[in-house]
């Protein structure tokens, strides 16, 4: 059974393989008379190329998006809107070597265990190109938590164990000005020196980096996430955990919280709101209207360079060594899909609200 | 919009508040055929009790399961299977002083923004009451994977700070009976005396604590798990999200991944399987057929008697006390709770893959 | 894969079988602070008990319902609505003869062969039973449409081959008082004393009898249902063709539709609204604002007395008479079920649009 | 609330508006390794396209399909089957004089009413256009029930009051072959003579005319279907509901119930199955492994030249005479949609019932 769709009242489904004709999303659930445009979708799109950091593949990739229905005279109808982009500068051949070999760290041992076959051009469905679709419809799902002030911000806090200055730079004052000022997405300018420094090194030894993404919502009203099993820390935790290299999700004082006692933990509360935000702006799995502090796991780009041990699909041992053009870290190509992921879990939950 | 189910070929419906008559489940999707008894289903329930260590609370809760529907002589028919559990020894008489009062790290607060008013006895139905109901469906799925030969074991990994010896203490060796050592299902012996000595130190200052649990499952087929957003580790960090103390999620290397290169988390594949297991059991979001390796952050429980800055229900100031008997940590009762969560899951998954 | 659940923001999951402890259903999506009591569900659920009709089975159910979850202080809360029917004067030992027979017309065999076994004890899961839990839902759904002002009246049509007089007892007209002048709930007095004389006369014969039962909405907004699958008029349609005994279901024109031309089908618009109704108060599937109109056909009931070639499980030949207390018609007790569908559906679509 | 897909496990999403830039939809999960290419759906789109009858529109129409995703190397992958038709021969021109006006019977005035705006455009979601993406789905949907060797035929039983010899061309023996004899798709060529001859003098006056399809499934093995909601003749009124001309769906004896005793619809089991079928294959909502046998009526085109009493959008009275290029009938075009529609929820049960 499919599981391509996310979302109850704002739902997207998105299709498509990493070298097949086009990969796309349908959008259902949006609201009618938003102001709804390709170039709309287009920026969005923009900042999940790959730029000029170390990290990235030099594979050029347009992702240009066509709106095919939903909207009429430049509004959206209440009708699904479906978005496609078109692959463009997809070269297979360098795949045909490797069609019959799993990649360590990648889901070809899986699919194929799964499917019994498997589209072994350039990752097929769990390729990264699956994302852009992702970023697509994260667009749309943008417009309608703008229309109730919010917004969100995703960052680099650390890259190949390097971490952020924490102190000068904290969550609740990060603004995509601040992240603006480096490709890395990073709002610590020296700390971002350094991993871009790790990255170049990483990408010379052959190998790869992980690293950590903070995601923080502004102007989220309270009461909104469904118990007891939709809540909202719950529909975040699925979203995130469903990009490919994400390994781990945490919410407010996450793994720390193991650590500390219920009198740290427990946020006070005042008229004026709560006086700290251990909770990550969830309690009992609905908003509390304060920012909600999200963190994830990005573990290191599995296509390396470096040799590795593996076998083909009739279990023959191989040494394998990937080449081609591979991005070293998913960051921070993985933070506009981050910010896409928690902003249509928003969408969702805002619409649901709705209904009560 | 109710987000009161989980699952969907096997799928657990939960209802019930915590002072209310009773509390339930449906479970549905369940194959004919199944042998199940209200004994199995009680056995499960029994592991939830609160049980003699330090942080327990006293209340005596009988927490007896009764099968309404969904079996004849001893076996599953294929239609819904309704549990209910009664509950008894209740009492809200000590909830009318706090009526009015917003509890810091419970869901008062954002249940009265959700929903204009609540049932304020004892948590509603944010308590950890519901959890019974869980734990109850579980005991069915656990048939279910049990069929396929699969095994789902949950520890105290840590608790107040204390965290077992990990040398000595690997999850992929830990068994029932290694946890059964104790009340604290801790597989270290020594580590859980010190955890014991914090949490009857935290009773004694009217404070709690929080803690880690490590969930394994073994005998996992290869190939469950629905790209691209229903994951399995997507769907497992959901469902252990959605239990109300978890702050935090990570599989596999988890959070390390972050500081880790790419040659050292890609698993390298020999004939005979996987030479290491940074990914947790889950490649792509489908399962290699290695042991799944989860470890949730459980928040120290919000209910202390240490004096708390709050408000009540008309926005002025309070300090507020909480009295009566309360659990001291979520562990080790959240254990049984972890196991059932991702035993749903996995019966789910085991289904959903029929269908391909 | 279980399909015990209906509507998707108001999603009403009933359980239980005949001659089980109890049937009862899982309400989940109804919005807080509305005023329910056991009372308020109780009444409807008293109009589905036999009454002293010739159609009707001398069995009595008591037909109690208890409210388990989801309301405080006599209002719902938002959480979900758990309603219980236990099954009083059960008696299952004249089931026993014919547990290896399979009954002409009942799902005795498609039951065994979709699970390769069955609850035999009075139909199981297909009995008529488990439409109380229905009507119990039902009436907490018609708690929403009451908000918007709307009705939903159904009645005897045709039963045994006499149809009441349409000229004189036209749709839009009939009103809950027109129909309680008689236990069959039919407005036409005249036609009914025909039909009380037919279903005698197929009681004494040992047979049974097929009717027609008209469904009229009032009150309902434009604007409801969701193109282009969720359409009001197919998820009525679903709603009412999953009752037992319905092999027909139309709309408006309804099968008259096939011999008219559109100058006739078409409803002229002016500015007042409409000047006909053969749509049915539907079109494009989205409400018009003029009345729904609906009629289903029951088929007669499958338990007769008169001889019937038949099977045994083994595959051998059999004679089968049923004796016990059956129903001679579906008509009236069917009506209330089919109102309560009709509310579910409409109660379901209120809150979806409440997302537009 | 967007209700734009249907099914569970083999799921279909439709999108796109009549004038839009394409229209297609998304198939989800289709096993893998299934052959599959374009030319197979091309296959069945053909057949819905506007034919050389006086019912049809002169409006060509080039269907032609892609798939985008979801196949590699000629199989299915298991991974979501994008399908796309592009609009072509679009001239949206004609509508630019009634943007503003509601044309009777039309979906015009409850999309207005609903969403607040329409795309005015050749009836923009609500067109009969958007069924092409139903049957390019349906004929993905033919692979799978084909491997169980089921047969879908629909043809036409009655076209403006000319109903076929009912006795001579019997539903349990019309083949593909019977009903290719004429455009209309009606075994009975003598009836199909007088048809043609209703819609020239329909078409000369303006005017449009309604009919009846029969649907007929065989080789359908006993046990599909999901009570208590999801059975399999409620799921199949749905399916068939929510095709836009239909007003009525029935099974088996269908309305003839209503005035049939038990002795005669109760279909009599022998050891090698069923003496007769008026269930039309379905009892309790599970298949009996005889032949499904449905009908549908179909209403007259609403598009007609005759003038009409409407008003516009301001709530103006206006005369309205539709000009332009227009069915006169429904039928035949709407039999291979009938046929989809059937195909695609036999497809879903056939994978529901793997998980029993």
């Amino acid at each position: 059974m499919s599981g391509n769709s996310i979302g109850v009242l704002f739902k997207v489904t998105t299709w498509g393989e990493s070298h097949g004709p086009a990969t796309g999303a349908v959008v259902e659930g949006c609201p009618p008379g938003i102001n709804l445009t390709e170039g709309d979708i287009q920026k969005c799109l923009n900042r999940r190329r790959p730029g000029k950091v170390a990290s990235s593949s030099p594979r050029q990739e347009d992702d240009t998006v066509k709106i095919l229905s939903g909207t009429f005279q430049g509004k959206t109808t209440g009708t699904p809107i479906s978005l496609i982009i078109e692959n463009t500068n997809v070269d297979s051949s360098a795949y045909e070597d490797i069609k019959d070999i799993f990649r360590p760290g990648h889901g070809d041992f899986t699919y194929f265990k799964k499917y019994g076959l498997r589209d072994y051009r350039g990752g097929g469905r769990a390729s990264g190109r699956e994302t852009a679709a992702r970023v697509a419809a994260g667009a749309v799902a943008q417009k309608i938590i703008l229309r109730y002030g919010m917004e969100v911000v995703a960052y680099t806090k650390a890259l190949g164990g390097v971490v952020i200055d924490q102190n000068k730079y904290a969550a609740r004052t990060i603004s995509h000005e601040d992240i603006a000022i480096n490709q890395l997405l990073c709002p610590d300018a020296s700390a971002a020196r350094v991993m871009e420094e790790k990255l170049e090194e990483a990408r010379r030894s052959g190998d790869s980096l992980g690293g950590i993404v903070e995601i923080i919502v502004r102007g989220c009203p309270p009461g909104l996430g469904e118990p007891v099993f939709d809540k909202m820390d719950a529909d975040l935790a699925k979203a995130l955990m469903s990009i490919g290299t994400v390994k781990g999700v945490e919410i407010g004082s996450g793994f720390k919280v193991a650590e500390m006692v219920g009198s740290q933990t427990n946020d006070p509360i005042i008229p004026d709101g709560f006086l700290s935000n251990h909770a990550g702006g969830i309690l009992a799995g609905i908003t509390t209207g304060q920012d909600i502090v999200l963190r994830v796991a990005a573990k290191p780009i599995p296509s390396i360079a470096k040799v590795q041990q593996t076998i083909d699909v009739h279990g023959n041992r191989m040494e394998l060594s990937i080449k081609g053009r591979h991005d070293v870290s998913a960051i921070p190509r993985i933070i506009p899909v981050c910010e896409a992921m928690v902003t249509i879990v928003l969408a969702d939950h805002l619409l649901r609200q709705k209904t009560i």
